[in-house]
């Protein structure tokens, strides 16, 4: 923050939001399934994820005016897609429907064609459905700050660290461009503890968060000159997409040849033209049961009940039952119990990573 | 065994088994269930707990013939005791079936009457229907031993102790009055530690497995004497019953004044016509999850897993599906998790004597 700026008057401007909704979320089984992945339940807040993050980027704030959001989602979930936001008033303009997953570089280039298809003045705030955050009213002065460079930069969102992740990739931002928006240096991909602690020392790191902001037409620039294919690929599919209503099934044959890739290494590492705006939001994107248990508020024995629960002498436990199973643990300590569908996982808290080897299935 | 005896001719004789059908198991909750106890279920075996029972008492063996059984249940259970005896091939010469729970005095004097009504000439052998037996040869050679007694004797089968166990009663034998029947001196109530270690290392005691052989008249004989009002409370209960086919409903008006003791209080403490035969046949009463644990057959990491189980890194844990519900338990150790109907219960295997504590509507 050593440099400094002249009073910056923000540019107002018209934002989509896109919501990617296509993760499946498996660290969260037997809750999160292929059926109805992770975003699509209630995860620490009233309404499901895919809702609250549709809430969280609507209205006028300021300079900046949230358009009705599209969506991407996987083709399996149409239904739920309008039926949730249906339920919380919310009209996509468009629902974009994946015939299968290519990763966040198709995603992406989509959300600029069919967001400039909608309104080629607006620019698009490309957000996964499935993230907490604690504090939207700075996220929202985030995306403020950020949209004074975004007419000629692509702006992600760096989440200021509250300790040494090793589970998230790191971006390091270089000089201020704007009060509250840096050069982005390189991206850093999941350090090991060590290497974090030393991130977080210098204080130039903050976690990739996975949101980007971006003028459509910049970003397929970007898409031109370091993944072309990507771009001609999701503009194929979309081209002979089946369009009914709001909604955009893209055309499987030419989606399925799309190279499958992240965002981040198609493009955002090789442009030069990108940014970070650091930001401290409460951010998380719950990506285990035990980071649901820290999140969650406790009792003051450190447990956390949802649901038909009976707990007896637990400790730092947390027992969840999402459809009516009666769940009933006793004398459990650093335990999660999980019983969703008709399904139940029991693990102590520090096996959480290991869920992906019991899904029937999938083992 | 010291008493040395002439060869004795044991005597011809017909035996009706009258299988007490009314626990309630919760200790096994929440497979047990008021709805389905503990005895309408297979526990360590092929069969429900009833139907082992049905059949353990069936058949020609050497001087004892069995008739069909009484079954003596909770008016709710008719339906489960008729279905699951027809399944395994055994037709109950009756099915009596309490209005109320009124505890095994009265069971066993109706157990006298119905028998008496049935054949005058034949003995009873009163039996709970949810005892695990490993060796039922062995039991029918105690009760062929017992045989030399029962016409002037109520004789009881004491367990040879596998261990200073103070979860169950005891029973102090003296002299022998046959090969394999003893005096019965006294009945004892669960003892703390030190004093089961006694009773072990004085070798002259036995569990109380609350099995029961009887002439039908000595027993009510016993009950004039010992506890009158019990007898004509269940004989009022008797005459006034519904009888439809083999099914016997009790007055429920009769019924619910009878008082509600257990019958080793009510007559076999003050008879001075009892004997115990000791006996070895590898039985349990399954009183909870831990002590299923111990008798099943456990693999190499000693887990017992039944049902749609998945068990990942565990140790020393049980973990049962009854009812198709999918449970993944990963990196436990001694645990317990089991899931029937509509509910799950997980606890560590050292607080399986707490079930009762969590059962919904009982705690």
């Amino acid at each position: 923050m050593g440099a400094r700026f002249a009073e910056t008057v923000l540019p107002s401007m018209k934002i989509i939001p896109v919501i990617m909704s296509g993760g499946s979320g498996t660290r969260l089984w037997p809750l999160s399934t292929d059926a109805r992945p992770k975003q699509f339940h209630k995860l620490g807040a009233e309404r499901t994820m895919i809702e609250e993050t549709a809430q969280r980027f609507s209205g006028v704030h300021g300079n900046v005016t949230f358009l009705d959001p599209i969506i991407i989602a996987g083709a399996s979930h149409g239904d739920l897609v309008h039926s949730l936001l249906a339920r919380c008033g919310v009209t996509p303009s468009a629902v974009v429907l994946e015939p299968m997953g290519r990763n966040t570089a198709a995603t992406a280039a989509l959300a600029a064609m069919v967001a400039n298809e909608i309104d080629p003045e607006a620019y698009v705030l490309l957000a996964p459905a499935d993230h907490l955050v604690a504090m939207p009213d700075k996220f929202i002065e985030a995306v403020q700050a950020a949209s004074a460079v975004v007419s000629d930069r692509i702006v992600t969102f760096g989440i200021t660290p509250s300790g040494p992740e090793t589970g998230y990739g790191y971006i390091l931002q270089g000089e201020a461009l704007q009060p509250g928006v840096h050069h982005l240096v390189a991206f850093k991909e999941k350090p090991d503890l060590p290497e974090a602690m030393r991130y977080l020392r210098e204080g130039k790191y903050s976690w990739n968060s996975g949101v980007f902001f971006f003028s459509p037409k910049l970003l397929l620039e970007e898409f031109s000159i370091a993944s072309a294919d990507i771009r001609d690929g999701a503009r194929e599919a979309l081209k002979h997409a089946k369009r009914q209503g709001n909604e955009i099934l893209l055309d499987a044959a030419s989606f399925g040849k799309v190279r499958s890739e992240a965002v981040d290494r198609a493009v955002m590492e090789k442009t030069t033209r990108a940014a970070v705006a650091p930001c401290d939001i409460g951010w998380a994107d719950v990506g285990s049961w035990a980071e649901l248990w820290r999140l969650s508020q406790k009792d003051s024995r450190g447990n956390v009940a949802e649901g038909s629960v009976t707990m007896l002498d637990c400790m730092n436990t947390m027992v969840r039952s999402d459809d009516g199973i009666q769940v009933s643990v006793i004398g459990a300590m650093d335990l999660i119990v999980i019983a969703s569908g008709n399904s139940v996982l029991v693990m102590p808290r520090g096996r959480a990573q290991d869920v992906k080897k019991v899904i029937p299935g999938k083992g």
